[in-house]
């Protein structure tokens, strides 16, 4: 399916097989001349030091420009850009009592876009460290651009968020991935942003929060903690791997998960039995949702002080609200809310060997704001247990896991834009024989070549199991 | 990618090549030993006598067991089953103002199930001859089965619909297509049916509303007006055709078809510029839904008298109540709301030749009731005026044409059971360089077999676009 010389696709797309070749030079590549790894953490932190940024909690009379909505209760700017604080009812066949519960709304889609480019003939990534208010340790580092709808407009005005224009817009960019995606559906109503990569083969003025690396360098990164922003990992999880790689010969783990990404030998199941598994969840469980006033969820055990909107029985989360006191963002000081979840995260990927090949068990997984019922998820996603929760599968088998077994192994933050400390533990757990191909209805054994394959679908992976395919990039 | 012999995959998917190529077989057999041609007619004119079913409309007073609910206007049925009417307020970035409207909410994943099985070495499927209340013409051809979630679950207390365990429950089924597609985005909230069709190879009880018919069979059916149901259209358009089949010579409309149904030569862009295009409109255009009580659109130029709820500016459609009398259903008699359009509806698929093959102009398309953003939609897809109707891109180009541009042109019926006497007439024209390869935003070419390709997921191609593409495999 080459498209003719000449072509518009051509000009317009990337032919993916090469790309998805340059994709793993680039991985190979632990190091630049560009950019040296050892200069790095350097860089980061002498940025950090010049680039002052304080977030700090105030009650919610401090907010200026956000206002509770008379009549609903809803929290909202003043402008009607950004984002909302709204209810949602909801109710599934699992559990037929209706629910209302504080969720933050915001409709349009985003941009997250990180510019590529050629280095000594190896593909660069253009990062970016960026500070955010709910970030636990100030800045990380983010894709090229975070853009909201806003922004685009602004491009039309010549007040362009910087490299923007790459993007949209644009008609002989050369895009190596699109795709739009959900996020965190326990937290946000049918969220969406569009993940893309651009190439480029010119020089852009890129002042010092800007650094070219290679994948090889980011994915060692991704080793540390609260590091790698989540847009950067949903990002670049995106990025198409090479089918029919060369061999990868060795029995031990990292050539398993190779041709785990590479696709050969041949996956378990065949994709179109992977994704089957997921219709027939979204087929047959119903999930109901409704917008409502915030101010139902206060008939149904969630409280509002001068501080916070939480549940009295301590339902994972709570809504409040910082002062932010930056030197370098669009203005120098603004008030928002925050969601800022009760307890760390665990998200946990048991991969196994069959047939040589890693697989990785995803379970297909609902939650309240999800758009389309159900979206592949990890083997375990659990925040904090709240009252009267029910048994999550496999999460006792992963936390009996020893060391021996744990593949990949860090605290990752959430999106710090809109939430207040919001860490995960990432674990990639190699399991064994204990775990049987044969597995329970809404969980199926797929290859990390047949996962990457979907992402250039929308709406198949959830931002958790995003990470989890970068961070397994990282494993060893 | 061929599974493993005995793995969960064999068992549970058929090849997807394989299957592409026994599509094709079915496709090229215009006749059958098991149900001839010649005898179609007969049966189903015989079988519709025999079947007697009426449909009259009543007043909204002379409805059993639907109400309209105190407080939201909302009609519903009294078990809060089937479906209900409910309001839902809209706007867009196009069109900022906020409007009200009635729409279909039926929020569970119904199923669209036809099983294959092979006579004489030739695919043929189980066709039913199934009456709707909303018919024109009482019977058409519907799928082996049309079930509600509500059917699912008397599987489990066994007083199921026939045949409808083959597709759910039923770990050991041969499945051939299964996707959840959407349906009329402006006349349903978010509705989605699971397309499927399964293979047996066992003999099944099938009394006299069913035959076994091949794909060449039923494509020659589809050339009549309102005899091949929405449902079949859906379903059969999702079947898989094959990549790199024999070579299509010639330079006819019919080779240039066959080669674009086969993926060879290449198509003028890859299938990911392709989707760019939609991913481009769904991340650009802001589509804004709300679900209100129906009353709010009686604020909003919507009135309700004692038989019908229309708006004063005809604005398409109005809910009407009808009662039915059958000989042969669930129940013998019942009463229940529907939608008419108030005009016949018009979708066109321009297609033209590029490099010898024939390429379709598909549209990003957003109506009030799309679940995400955007879907394909033909070229042009237009129902009744309305006042202060904008301009619709190509409608006077597809009005202009003479018969010569023609391919197919038949007039089809939309979902008997939900829709009163809706109409469409479905034409493919064949342009030439008139419609330039480069096109305005939102509107793309691609093939044929790329369209099917994106028919293995859900939400690419609206129901008017699939039905185009069942059309088109009719098409001389």
């Amino acid at each position: 399916m080459r498209p003719e010389p000449g072509s518009v696709a051509e000009a317009d797309y990337a032919d993916r097989r090469t790309t998805a070749e340059r994709v793993r030079l680039s991985a190979d590549t632990p190091d630049s001349r560009v950019t040296p790894t050892a200069e790095v953490s350097g860089w980061l932190a002498a940025y950090g030091r010049a680039h002052h940024f304080r977030a700090e909690p105030i009650p919610f009379a401090g907010l200026r420009r956000w206002y509770f909505e008379p009549g609903t209760g809803d929290l909202r700017h003043e402008t009607g850009r950004f984002f909302s604080i709204e209810g949602l009812r909801t109710s599934s066949d699992a559990d037929p009592v209706e629910r209302v519960q504080p969720i933050i709304v915001q409709p349009e889609v985003g941009l997250l876009g990180i510019l590529a480019r050629e280095f000594d003939g190896v593909l660069h990534f253009l990062m970016q460290a960026k500070p955010e208010p709910g970030n636990v340790n100030g800045l990380q580092l983010s894709p090229t651009v975070q853009a909201t709808r806003s922004n685009f407009d602004e491009v039309h005005h010549g007040r362009a968020t910087p490299f923007l224009g790459h993007f949209i817009q644009h008609p002989g960019r050369r895009v190596l991935v699109d795709a739009i995606q959900s996020e965190q559906a326990d937290w946000f109503l049918h969220k969406r942003n569009r993940n893309m990569v651009v190439e480029i083969d010119a020089d852009v003025p890129a002042d010092d929060s800007f650094r070219w690396l290679t994948l090889g360098q980011i994915r060692g990164l991704l080793r540390l903690d609260d590091l790698v922003n989540m847009d950067t990992r949903s990002v670049l999880a995106c990025l198409p791997t090479a089918h029919a790689a060369p061999a990868c010969p060795g029995d031990g783990f990292g050539a398993a998960l190779r041709r785990s990404f590479y696709g050969d030998p041949a996956p378990r199941h065949d994709l179109h039995a992977v994704t089957s598994c997921l219709t027939d969840v979204q087929a047959l469980r119903v999930l109901r949702q409704q917008s409502v006033p915030l101010e139902r969820a206060y008939e149904d055990g969630w409280r509002r002080d001068e501080h916070a909107i939480r549940h009295r029985g301590g339902q994972g989360f709570e809504i409040m609200a910082v002062e932010v006191t930056a030197e370098r963002r669009e203005v120098a000081a603004w008030t928002q809310p925050l969601l800022r979840p009760c307890s760390q995260g665990l998200a946990a990927l048991a991969v196994r060997r069959i047939g040589g090949v890693l697989h990785a068990l995803v379970a297909a997984r609902s939650d309240v704001g999800t758009l389309n019922v159900a979206e592949f998820g990890p083997t375990v996603q659990h925040r904090s247990a709240g009252s009267g929760a029910t048994a999550v599968p496999y999460l006792d088998y992963v936390r009996a896991c020893g060391p021996d077994r744990i593949r990949y192994d860090a605290v990752q933050s959430e999106e710090g834009g809109r939430f207040y400390h919001a860490r995960t533990r990432y674990l990639v757990i190699e399991a064994g024989p204990e775990l049987p191909v044969d597995c329970p209805p809404g969980f199926r054994w797929a290859t990390f070549g047949q996962l990457t394959e979907l992402l250039a679908h929308g709406h198949y992976l959830n931002v958790e199991l995003r990470t989890l395919i970068a961070c397994a990039h990282a494993a060893y």
